[in-house]
């Protein structure tokens, strides 16, 4: 079933490392990496490589990558780049097994830097080594004590970090060793990502045994589509914690600037990875508190949070950003309440969030108390504990630590027995006291910020419900490619265009999806009939033409038509105005369908994006799509969890829920539309773009009243 | 022309202060203030009142508030809620000035307890004693070493704090005692407000001169419009910020059983202290950064931002957060490129974001000179430099300290002398390396987060342009109460009802708005005549009732009504309609009006706010303000600067802007009418409500297409 274990294994835990371009200098990398190796204890061998110096610190250098006694597992290359092709021709003679490179000067540059790069690339397959970057900061592996930054006060530790910015490493680092509690396993820069990008990074990371939880800092992604699948994988595993730049046109351009990066969709993006059960931040000072907390607490089996307090402000603050993270202030049982108000003083607040208005002032242990009550209700899905625990002792009065200490200890065997997160914020996280210590000591994390501790709340509640619905994955409709339909696929191919609406109406009805009634028109002789079959109906007149891509703008459509002569006149007007706006189309007559019933316009759209592969988009149509930009999307193929959750996601959601006074919508019927469309896509590699616009949805059922479908010659 | 100066001084800055129930155990608040005192070195008179105590801490006690040798300016009441009527009674045949009240037990916890609230407030008035609390964590104004909290390591400093939360300053105690270089003024716990509210607060600290920016943690204000106003007079003069608790439904509850604040509309609190001038922070863990930057930086002439960095990823990061802030990325001059190019390495990005590509590993001083050239560029409003300043000498070389010192020496300088803010993010910032601990010194702040630093960015910015905006007050419409308009309100006040729609399009159109031309038909024997006025026109016909608020639901508009034989059977069925919508109803006709040219539908609305007073409302149609709540919020009297921003304002602005292929709305008839409907509420106090809904707009202007006035009766 498991695939082979990925090859990064031996390059990022490397038995033997060459570092060309070791130097004596003090500023330069090839003189850090070396310090890094050594002061670090590394076990391997090191191959200092550099033809212009004997010794570099202590150790023989080499003049040349032939002159290695053997093949290395790694090289670490820090010369400039126009040298780089050569080097990697040499390495792959060696049996180098994979290169950092760290030189800038690549595709972020420009053409020619991409030219360049083009060379490595070519050079590194052709000698079968894999290639780190270029434009990285480099990498280490701090539990093979492989240094290559020569960072110094950082820990071993769960947190593997794969960062396209090496500043970013560094500020997490300093961070980690501000808290003093947290440590990194691997990391690498992952750069322009030429050969190894971050799919098999985050492979990687999911199957090192040191890394509880992989955190990545992405500027864009080489082959999204992969990703996706191996976030998939490693999801199941354990938490991926992903922090994607380029939220807006300023942050996508700097982007295109740095790492050569080509972001796609920021709002595509997030809900991709979200989809794949990553966790997204969106702020770079969450990334720490976050990947922190999901690697050390189990996740929460919902978002419903109960809120222990002792000060009313804070348990505000806690309520607000709770409730604006879509996490909900728990509905404590009455035998809660009762338990709690047994311990607490009559002035206590019992109800959500619990405000224990001085009971602790003499007694911070009774704090723990409180938390186990509330952990022992079921309608408790996480514990936080808002306030000044941990500062008892330094703001009331000495002795209090004691009860701290007690509280402490109660705390952390909760943790342990329960199977709820337990969060906790303290105003004193800042002075490291000595209760907080013991928290951290035992793997309970304290946050210095309320809104960085909701942050967590939030990843663990939304991973416990990721895990909850791959767990529970029911039955999606089933589509298999219709013969006739590749029929007209390969029709329309062999006539060089995309398929006529009525076809992409009739291959939506084949697989189950409820389209308006229609006939194709041919010849003005025929609409008497047409007119005789749909009766007494109003009836829309749409032009039908390859050439003919904006009918409306075109004169192509007519609406609300009734009766043989209206239909005739209607089919002239058509003509008349279809031929002066293009007189080369070539029109093949006119599609004739009943006007659909007033209903709720929603849309939805198939690409095949060029990073992530074919994806769904779903929204409300008119201003909602069009000027809020409210749409969700999802990798094809969806699951019912998929489907469902992009239509619970949309802002303008109360209006499917029947806003305003209309009935809501049949929202079962729509998540079966998106499935079946996820069904076809994935059925029917040439379709390349569809376009349903509108949909209009009603109280029971909807109706695809306009379709368009592009297909993929790549595939025909 | 100022005002007396507020009467808290003497209290805020007591030189006498009575300690009611002073104790000698140390876990009390009685104890725990007079160590405040006499460890902090207080100068005046201390009264600890104990009647079963002789000396607490040394000091000889009094029995009771009676046997006070003489006034006092200051009372700390330490006793239970009960207790305190009396006491205050006492105080006030003493001479007290006033009293912080710390206990709970008043309004918070219900009506018994805010009958006990109101014997308070009355014992208080009757004798002359300002009322600090009740439900107050107390107060200390360092500067005058009067530390009733008796907090350790607070140093006195410029950020004033008034907070309903004890909690909420105690974490900023320990977040500047953390970092180092913050100290704080005066801080005052409101509690409940019964007497003294946040505005009196807000009304001293602008007069205090040991305070250079008023920051506020609310839960709700008492009297909002007073708040306002002193609020426009602080904020001419220093910063204010605000933290207002209460954004989701779930913190307003917990507001409520907290300090009992009934807080109204979270939007439109933050718009109407914008409109003042306030600068909102709507992260908690944001109150001290952004309080500290404007405290010690001038404010940015705009919101061009130039970024320097040493880290590309960093940019990127700080890119996408200025643009999600509404900061704009300065687009730098050919000179100021060209400058840096001259001083940088050729693969640095001279295009804003700057990244200097490793220009600064040998040499962190050029950070500052890049700083001065972006600074000196007139499409500059602030520099922000990011990456590792600081932290060089660390990272890379011991030797490189020197030269960051020499690089803070020129960014101190160069701060002083450039009218500019400088900000700067460091990654080593919590470490606190020398050259980040002398700019700090020099009073440039250096903050640990990108996210915290965008928000002082951003902040600066706001506030420029909000004094920018007080200096360049453009006129406005001037209305004056009309005779006959006054008659008008007159007889409905008479009559017992509200306006007819007809009379308030009176109303609006006496003062210049513009009003489709309508007639009131009373028989319908008028109705040849009418529509003989109207000619082709299509016409809408709506009832006139004081009884029938909800026309359309009654059956009592007809739309698109031509010739007369239609109006009449249009006249028939409405009449017959309301009669059995309402049986009683008082019908006085129907009104007449052209159809309206299809346009953009906006609405224009007034409530008189229980706490704010009188507010304007604007807003696009539709499911804009009825799912999206995309509305803006004004206090009244608007002036130019106020309607302009509120147009702008809303998300749906896109829509105004021409989005879909339609025209550009008349933005600036718009502003006219928001601006005309100010003056009409200002002048004509009789004026309760005022909903405008629909307002056509044009691209040439706009027509009202219906208006509702509520009187108000109290002051006819």
């Amino acid at each position: 079933m498991s695939p082979a274990r990925s090859p990064l294994h031996d390059i990022l835990a490397p038995q033997s490392i060459a570092i060309v371009g070791a130097s004596a200098d003090p500023t330069k990398r090839g003189y850090k990496a070396m310090v890094g190796l050594i002061k670090d204890g590394y076990k391997g061998a090191i191959y200092p490589i550099n033809p212009k110096a004997d010794m570099v610190l202590g150790v023989k250098t080499l003049p040349s990558i032939e002159a290695l006694p053997g093949p290395v597992d790694l090289a670490l290359i820090c010369t400039p780049a126009a040298s780089v092709p050569g080097l990697l021709a040499e390495c792959g003679r060696k049996g180098v097994k994979g290169a950092v490179i760290l030189a800038s000067g690549f595709k972020e540059t420009g053409p020619e830097g991409a030219r360049l790069e083009q060379q490595v690339l070519e050079a590194a397959r052709a000698g079968g080594v894999r290639v780190i970057g270029p434009n990285t900061s480099g990498m280490f592996n701090l539990h093979h004590k492989v240094n290559l930054l020569a960072l110094a006060n950082v820990k071993a530790g769960d947190i593997g970090f794969i960062s396209q910015s090496g500043n970013m490493l560094l500020a997490l680092v300093l961070e980690a060793e501000h808290n003093g509690h947290v440590g990194f396993s691997t990391y690498v820069g992952p750069g322009n990502q030429t050969d190894v990008g971050f799919n098999d990074y985050l492979r990687y990371l999911g199957e090192d045994d040191n890394t509880k939880v992989a955190t990545l800092y992405v500027e864009g992604f080489r082959d999204g589509q992969r990703f996706l699948q191996v976030a998939r994988e490693t999801t199941a595993k354990k938490p991926v914690v992903v922090y994607k730049s380029g939220s807006t046109e300023a942050g996508r351009k700097a982007a295109a600037s740095h790492t050569g990066a080509l972001a796609g969709s920021y709002a595509m993006t997030v809900d991709l990875l979200r989809q794949a059960g990553v966790s997204v931040v969106q702020h770079s000072d969450e990334i720490l508190p976050v990947a922190e907390g999901l690697g050390l607490m189990q996740s929460a089996r919902g978002k419903r949070v109960a809120v222990i307090s002792d000060g009313g402000g804070q348990a505000t603050i806690a309520s607000d950003r709770l409730a604006e993270a879509g996490l909900v202030l728990a509905e404590l049982s009455e035998a809660t309440r009762r338990r709690l108000g047994t311990i607490l003083f009559p002035q206590a607040s019992l109800v959500n969030p619990v405000d224990v208005a001085g009971s602790t002032d003499a007694n911070p242990a009774l704090l723990a108390e409180c938390m186990a009550i509330v952990a022992d209700d079921d309608n408790v899905d996480a514990v936080f504990l808002v306030g000044m625990f941990g500062g008892y002792g330094i703001r009331f009065a000495e002795d209090l630590l004691g009860g701290e200490m007690r509280g402490a200890e109660s705390m952390i065997e909760l943790g342990r027995r329960c199977g709820k997160p337990l969060v906790i914020y303290s105003l004193y996280e800042a002075v490291k006291p000595a209760p907080l210590r013991r928290l951290h000591e035992a793997g309970l994390p304290v946050y210095s910020s309320i809104e960085h501790a909701v942050r967590v709340l939030s990843a663990l509640g939304e991973r416990g419900l990721y895990l909850q619905s791959r767990e529970r994955q029911a039955a999606v409709p089933e589509v298999v490619a219709d013969a006739a339909m590749l029929a007209m696929f390969a029709r329309a191919e062999n006539e060089g265009r995309d398929l006529y609406e009525y076809e992409a109406k009739a291959l939506l009805r084949a697989h189950g999806i409820a389209v308006a009634d229609e006939v194709v028109v041919r010849d003005p002789s025929e609409l008497a009939d047409a007119a005789q079959r749909f009766g007494d109906q109003a009836l829309a007149m749409k032009v039908v033409s390859r050439d003919i891509l904006h009918k409306s703008d075109a004169g192509g459509v007519k609406l609300n038509l009734r009766g043989a002569s209206a239909l005739r006149e209607a089919y002239e007007q058509i003509m008349d105005a279809c031929r002066r706006y293009d007189p080369k189309a070539d029109i093949r007559g006119v599609l004739l369908t009943p006007m659909a019933r007033k209903g709720t316009e929603v849309i939805v759209g198939v690409v095949r994006d060029p990073i992530f592969g074919p994806v769904l988009m779903f929204g409300l149509g008119g201003i909602f799509v069009e000027v809020l930009e409210d749409v969700a999307f999802r990798a094809i193929p969806l699951s019912r969890h998929d489907a469902q959750s992009m239509v619970a996601q949309i802002r303008g959601r109360k209006i499917l829920e029947g806003a305003r006074g209309e009935l809501p919508v049949d929202q079962a019927a729509l998540v079966e539309l998106l499935l079946r469309i996820s069904g076809i896509v994935a059925a029917y590699p040439q379709l390349s773009e569809l376009d349903l616009n509108p949909v209009i949805a009603y109280h029971d059922g909807y109706a695809v009243v306009d379709a368009r479908i592009i297909i993929n010659p790549a595939v025909l």
